[in-house]
């Protein structure tokens, strides 16, 4: 262990196109020797899947398989344990390589400083080692595209809500909003459903599902009558803000 | 003219740095013949210049040059129907090279459908020919990338304010926000940081000047003691979200 300390390259991958990394990531990716990703036990993951084309048979693949999912609630101590020592651990494995010197790519969906996973070994380790960030274009504006809806317009505010908020939370704040995003919906759809036909919006809502991947669906949000949503899954309010 | 008719393509640049296109934007500009953007008369224009790298020299560029930018009021109905009839004319240009069967590739800077100049040609024109957008990097995203801060954790939940806004909605929005990202600041910018500073921010917020561009500057907002900030500037308030 000696000379040079590896960098970690924080890269955001996009909503899920291949095409839609940047030309910065890709060559992240490429250069890096180490690419690290999250993923479920025994999946192979969003991030690993989105990246494939760009990964060659050289790099070292560093798969990081959380210990527990959606099986104990967010809010449970155990949950929020459990993950912090995963956390720690994986910026054990990941500072292994950067002490000997090889930079490691992280993949992560989206953009890594929006809600992501990238953000966990960020602040574990950024006061130990260079790190570097790819920005990515985020879930949202891939899911905006794929419903063909400008968002906003000249003074409209967007809010961003975690579909995880409580009922009345999300209906306080959608009221108040020109244009709105509603993430994290999985279990939560229903509720969300609700909420957004509570505060007024439901005739101009979307709902996208894995937006710009393969499988991607798009409608409108009363259209949708079922209950189930998935993880790559969000409800849209485009904006109507002034337009010459 | 006949046979196919061209399509209209919204591609999104990023925040600024040329490496920060997608995959799928260099495709799109490689490929179409004929390549448009808007800009202020007698300058090149902003967009021009980041997908300055990746502009073949056999493109037909389509400079689209604002009549009026800053002199006139937003709110001014004179302003506004000025504006209009240039995206009228903008829209019909675009058209007759579409008509001709020429793809266009239309510039814009971060993501076409989010606060996008690119909106303006996609109303005019996307009930007569087939439309195309490429998602982009946001300048927020380049902007909390410069500025090497996580922006959103957990239930954070994320308000995107332009700074255009009068100054007590600014601070009302702000009291009820985990984070914050306040865009279109240029003459807005000394209300903007009273606003942030009212709603309790002032300690945590960061200015950003041309994120990820030559150029870029970064500080804590309260070190900004200057009342002057360019087109491409903005204040963010990262979240302090839940975090295992
Ligand atoms: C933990 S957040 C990660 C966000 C990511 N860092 C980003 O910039 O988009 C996961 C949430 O992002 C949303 N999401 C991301 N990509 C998506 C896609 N392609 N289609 C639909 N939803 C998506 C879903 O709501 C999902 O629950
Ligand atoms: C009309 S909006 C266009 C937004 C663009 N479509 C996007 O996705 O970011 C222009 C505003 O975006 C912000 N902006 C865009 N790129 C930026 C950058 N690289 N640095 C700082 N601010 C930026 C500024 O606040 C500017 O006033």
């Amino acid at each position: 262990m000696s000379g040079r300390t590896g960098t970690l390259l924080g890269v955001g991958l996009g909503p899920g196109d291949p095409d839609l990394l940047t030309v910065k990531a890709v060559k992240a990716i490429r250069s890096a020797p180490v690419v690290a990703y999250f993923c479920k036990k025994g999946r192979r993951g969003h991030a690993r899947a989105i990246a494939d084309p760009w990964i060659g048979p050289e790099s070292v693949e560093l798969p990081m398989a959380y210990p527990v999912t959606t099986e104990i609630p967010f809010d449970d101590p155990a949950y929020v344990a459990q993950l912090s020592a995963f956390y720690e651990e994986a910026a054990q494995t990941i500072a292994a390589h950067l002490d000997a010197g090889r930079d490691v790519a992280l993949l992560c969906e989206g953009d890594p400083l929006f809600y992501g996973s990238y953000m966990h070994m960020h602040v574990r380790l950024k006061d130990r080692y260079p790190v570097s960030v790819c920005p990515g274009v985020t879930g949202m504006s891939g899911c905006w595209t794929a419903a063909g809806q400008p968002m906003t317009w000249g003074d409209d505010v967007l809010t961003v809500l975690p579909g995880t908020l409580p009922r009345e939370a999300l209906v306080r704040r959608l009221r108040d909003a020109d244009a709105a995003v509603i993430m994290k919906l999985g279990s939560h759809f229903p509720k969300v459903r609700d909420a957004v036909e509570e505060a007024g919006f439901g005739s101009r809502a979307f709902y996208v599902e894995r937006g710009t991947m393969i499988g991607e669906f798009v409608t409108e949000l009363r259209a949708k009558i079922d209950d189930s949503a998935p993880y790559f899954s969000m409800i849209l309010i485009p904006g109507q803000g002034r337009r010459p």
